[in-house]
């Protein structure tokens, strides 16, 4: 094993330029805003968490967790997500707290990565969690939120696609009895694996007509009107009552003025096994890979001991810094004083009053003769000398 | 090895509730203007780094970093600093920007803890770094700048307690000769273990005169009269040279109108190692651990490849928190909106124009005759039912 050079950094970790992060600071900052006004309030969470508590609950898979051994001989890991260890703190020091619980976060989380996908290991989301509201209303801020969200960071156009994983799960479990390609089906289509999943269709052995309704399910993708075909696909009461559940999120969503931006997939898996009703991912245009990903867990809160109907979703900072302008307004310049060892006291006070004033002011004492031009070539900047004595210039 | 409990944390690992985080924010937020008018922009750099580069340069001993092995069997670390990560980028993709550069940063910071301590091994810092400066002006600007942000943070009283690693250094040079017994007296000043420092010299095998000189360097405490005292005690050329530096420094300090803030500490010794000049600290009234430690590095950036002179600071924000109140203003109040479901639309509409007005707004559906007695009882909200019919209220 060859020793890293000096200024390597690990598989996947990045550094932040100044530029770069006052984009990402505004961002969260304009995020934040717009959360706060929802009445969640923000929280914070260890980076360490054990694995046998957040680790085992968490929707990442322990071979993507950097893990490591603390002191005292427990495997800890860095948090893969902030929905878990947020279920914990709601369970423990907020379990006197009465529900619905409104959280939200701005954390960095981490994701071990393999040496070819070229991926970030630790990446920023700001997230909301709405937990110990179970009804449609609750999915519908959730999703109204993310849209407002998106807006605020100048997204635009937006596209919220809208799913439920019942949906799916009862339409094949009428016409596929093997569980093992039943989760075949599911998991092409989580890969958006089409070419996959119609040859599956195409061979699998049942009748003509669920053939039909399998190729069927594939444009389940639009309007309000694909709620009336996903009706009309299936007998079966769990995906029955997931297309009821979309309906009545619709009318929700109408409430807020908001479904311009929606767009239904009812084949929409953002995750295998992790989510239990309404998901919902968040595009900018037809940029490939979701901002946003979000939906309903109702079953994590009960690994924590405080069973919990839940919603949330997290906006994946590093792909909102990619699709949004960031307009500075007229940058600021500095204004850098020059100045003799004489000088030194009214450069200094020229400075303070200039930054009382709101001024960014840089002073640099000039010794044998330099000049300010280092700073000059940054560009931005406004040049002071003050190298005549004092009293004389 | 028992598993822990399901709402355990790792040892030094905390949750942020709301309350607090809001206050840190807060802080963040103002020491952040306080800094940026100085010229600094913000860096980020990744939570963990190569042992093999930031680690080992780190002041921080390597028992106390939280280790692991990366996929591609490299040991990484947790950053356990800022200060080496930022000479590790000025030396790479700064290499081609000019000296001096200005950073800053906020960030977390990892220290692992053994059980007895009861310490934190995740914490808040918000730091400057002005590297590519030598000038004892340099100095007084990174003093400055720390105190102006403890003023911003509110903080008061201030003290900054400065001293110079060369001038205990010479001086004992002066008088012991044995490295070990120089080192013993050294660590005894850094622990505080004025007992143990006294007996030492009671003891050691010198002259009475230069015994005397040894317990006098521990009245170097005061103000600006403490430099003719320091003058007085050594011919060490390299002691004598740090005199003259604090000297000049003072006067640096007087030019900012800083100086009732300062005491000269000739026998504070910062962190055993890894300051080369003028090392300081900041503390609130009596406080007995410091808020602010900080000093000249000159050797760091060298082990990056770029030898470059440099100083900088780091305030504790744990430790901010305590020591400074926050006064949130009047406290803004959450209006509760809780409605049937027939009166979901004007509920949300009502909500939506509340927060465009600049409230906190929650709505609510209430099911089965529901109260927002659960929100009431948080306090600080205001409720507003609409469960009449849609036109009839």
């Amino acid at each position: 094993m060859s020793k890293p050079l000096v200024f390597e950094k690990p598989l996947g970790m990045r550094d932040i330029l100044p530029e770069s992060l006052a984009k990402q600071r505004h961002l969260e900052a304009a995020l934040k805003h717009c959360i706060e006004r929802w009445g969640y309030e923000e929280i914070a969470t260890p980076s360490l968490e054990y694995y046998d508590t957040v680790g085992l609950a968490s929707a990442t898979l322990a071979d993507r967790m950097f893990k490591l051994l603390d002191k005292q001989g427990h495997t800890v890991v860095l948090r893969p997500d902030m929905t878990t260890p947020i279920a914990r703190v709601v369970s423990s020091l907020y379990k006197d707290v009465s529900l619905p619980i409104r959280l939200f976060y701005q954390a960095n989380v981490f994701r071990a990565q393999e040496k070819e996908a070229g991926r970030n290991a630790e990446f920023f989301q700001t997230g909301v969690e709405l937990i110990g509201d179970a009804s449609v209303d609750a999915d519908a801020e959730a999703i109204a939120i993310a849209i407002y969200c998106l807006q605020a960071a100048n997204v635009s156009p937006i596209k919220i696609a809208i799913g439920h994983v019942d949906f799916l799960d009862g339409l094949l479990d009428e016409i596929i009895t093997d569980p093992i390609i039943h989760e075949k089906f599911r998991r092409f289509l989580h890969d958006n694996d089409y070419v996959s999943y119609r040859h599956l269709a195409d061979t699998v052995d049942i009748g003509d007509q669920d053939r039909k309704r399998l190729h069927a399910i594939l444009n389940l993708r639009g309007g309000k009107a694909k709620i009336a075909e996903a009706r009309e696909l299936t007998i079966n009461g769990k995906a029955r009552k997931a297309v009821q559940t979309i309906e009545s999120l619709w009318q929700a969503l109408e409430a807020y003025g908001v479904t311009e931006h929606v767009l239904l997939d009812f084949n929409l898996i953002s995750n295998l096994n992790y989510y239990t009703g309404v998901v919902f991912e968040g595009y900018a245009a037809d940029l490939g890979s979701p901002l946003v990903t979000g939906g309903r867990y109702d079953k994590l809160l009960d690994q924590f001991g405080r069973p919990a109907p839940a919603t949330g979703f997290a906006i994946k900072m590093d792909r909102l810094m990619q699709v949004t302008a960031f307009e500075q307004g007229v940058e600021k310049k500095t204004t850098v004083i020059g100045y003799a060892a004489d000088n030194r006291e009214r450069a200094v006070t020229m400075a303070q009053q200039l930054r009382k004033e709101g001024n960014v002011v840089i002073t640099h004492l000039l010794v044998d003769g330099e000049t300010l031009a280092p700073f000059e070539q940054r560009g931005n900047c406004e040049t002071i000398y003050l190298v005549a004595q004092e009293g004389n210039s």
